[in-house]
């Protein structure tokens, strides 16, 4: 599996960052372990940008790479390397490497499975698509197998990993309905704009020995279409043993340029509804009102243009789990109504007291 | 005045493209009127972008540049060019030929008005800037003069164009104040993003022997801060005499790239409601519900980020002035606020819906 480590003591900071700068183009994710061998840090080295001396200094523990660390191994495309956590060594897999591609199961394969199915095969891993409605067709043209079986899919493909890309109205009814408990190794993924309900119903579902790992890609195949460099992709590890596992999947954001946001679930939720909930029902006001391009277009209200061809290109089912499912969303629709009416109220203010002026003035 | 004239007949199309092709460094509009000398078309030659065979086609006659033009002439920065109307000539100025620079006076000399100044005067106009507070030093830096007494304005500075920059509360008062008896043969324009507001007022307080041009930038100091290219600037010709003068003003905004967009200002206003005023409403609405930038921004939500911001650095009296004088503005604001209880209709119909669902389910 592995043609050469390579290990250096990691009290010289200087040889450490020339030999990052050696290693850099073959390999792009390092994690770091506390002596227990949990996870502390895990770092991303981009093509030429990397922070050099410094890696990036772990947040949780006061442990830092350039003195404390206690195992550092670099690893790529998932391939488990756990090391001796006695050594105080800095150890690389070499270019040679051999890589080991996750098989990824795809469950509900709609516009955004297909749209992260592309992605992962374009990172080298294998794909199985799964829904209950007839997908070959488009799974064959995207490069990926397709099952509509979920004991097949597990039988035959045994997926490392198994992403969720249901919608939010229909996640629990196909957690009831899958055969979870085949789920036992299984690292499961959910992708769903709502967080805290999605963490519940894995943790509810999904047997102990999977590991769960909670995410929200804050884009689509809309605003995603071109690049997703800097987009944010919001997780948090609820359960994960393998953490190499789980970080190979990680990668294909990061690698992709993703801004990846470790996040609580219920943090999640404060910001998506004062966020991503208040674009979507402005988006939905404005397309109630039939907003359409003008030849005397501001570029402010081009920017709403886009905020609504974005918003209703999305199902009402989306928008509609987005209020139900965030605990945050309706008390976010009641502020916007009261503040609509409070714009409205300063108008007619403004007009008692200019009217008053102008027949003073008269 | 003229140092050269080029002429050729107008009936050989492959020799107009040759010779547009060469004066194309050298001018900018050229317009065309019919045999009643009445302004048929007006186009823009910039720097290597014209459109060759066809002039751009007349809307409102079937007259052609290549078969029909009675008179073409080319003029460069105001210089009145008119040419005996029977001849079937292309009628050029020749590059040496003095330029004439406008005399412009600003009246109402806040922020819209400096950022107006700063582009007249870097087109090579002269610019006064008036007002009743002092701008002596503003106006200093920007290169430009300053009077506070109109009087002084007129009899010392003889302004052939004068520009309203004042706010559209400010407009009529500054009109009645203002000894518009001796702009009898000056160019009046207004910016006010009101126009039949806008148009009314200048009718009523302006010499008949005035010219007036009804105008609005689509954009100001924020929006315009980089460029002006491709944004939209409205104007009314609602009466003017003398086009050359006019279209010296014009002018300024084509050659920074503005798209010109001739439009009248009923027309003007009724769009106007239907963006701008929704714009700024739905800016105002998401300042009050005080939506700020989070670590999980989607594309959507920057750019209602980007709406409040310009948005709210208008002055509350600008917006005002566009619900109350935007005859369409109160209606578009019922609009917004029955199409948000929509929004919020749909959602606990489709809530009945799902629970009754749910409940059958379980």
């Amino acid at each position: 599996m592995l043609a050469a480590w390579l290990a250096l003591p990691l009290h010289n900071a200087g040889s450490l960052q020339r030999t990052i700068g050696r290693i850099l183009e073959l390999h792009r994710t390092c994690w770091l372990l506390d002596h227990r061998e949990r996870l502390v840090e895990s770092a991303w080295l981009g093509r030429g940008r990397y922070r050099s001396v410094g890696w990036p200094r772990p947040r949780r523990t006061r442990c830092t790479v350039t003195n404390q660390a206690h195992v550092l191994s670099l690893y790529r495309g998932g391939e488990p390397f756990r090391t001796d956590s006695s050594a105080k060594h800095f150890k690389v897999m070499d270019q040679d490497g051999e890589v080991n591609p996750l098989t990824i199961a795809i469950v509900g394969f709609g516009n955004f499975g297909q749209f992260l199915a592309k992605a992962f095969i374009e990172a080298g891993h294998r794909v199985v698509g799964f829904s209950r409605s007839d997908y070959h067709a488009v799974a064959s043209q995207l490069g990926c197998v397709f099952e509509s079986n979920a004991d097949e899919l597990l039988e035959r493909h045994h997926p490392s990993v198994l992403v969720l890309a249901t919608s939010i109205l229909s996640t629990e009814q196909v957690l009831r309905q899958f055969p979870t408990e085949k789920l036992e190794n299984c690292l499961v993924v959910d992708v769903l704009s709502v967080k805290v309900y999605a963490r519940e119903l894995m943790l509810r579902y999904l047997p102990v020995s999977s590991d769960i790992l909670a995410t929200h890609p804050m884009f689509g195949p809309e605003s995603g279409r071109d690049s997703w460099r800097g987009l944010p992709f919001v997780f948090e590890r609820v359960r994960i043993r393998r953490y190499e596992r789980c970080e190979a999947f990680l990668d294909i954001f990061r690698s992709r340029g993703c801004t990846l946001v470790e996040m609580a679930c219920q943090e999640h939720d404060h910001y998506a509804a004062s966020t991503q909930f208040i674009t979507h029902t402005t988006g939905r006001m404005l397309a109630e009102l039939k907003i359409t391009s003008t030849p005397i277009n501001t570029r402010g209200f081009e920017s709403l243009l886009a905020v609504v061809e974005t918003t209703v290109r999305d199902s009402f089912d989306l928008y509609y789990g987005l209020y139900r499912f965030n605990p945050n969303a309706k008390e976010e629709l009641n502020k916007m109504q009261r503040a609509l009416e409070r714009v409205r109220s300063r108008l007619e203010e403004y007009d008692r007291l200019y009217q008053a002026a102008e027949s003073k003035r008269q």
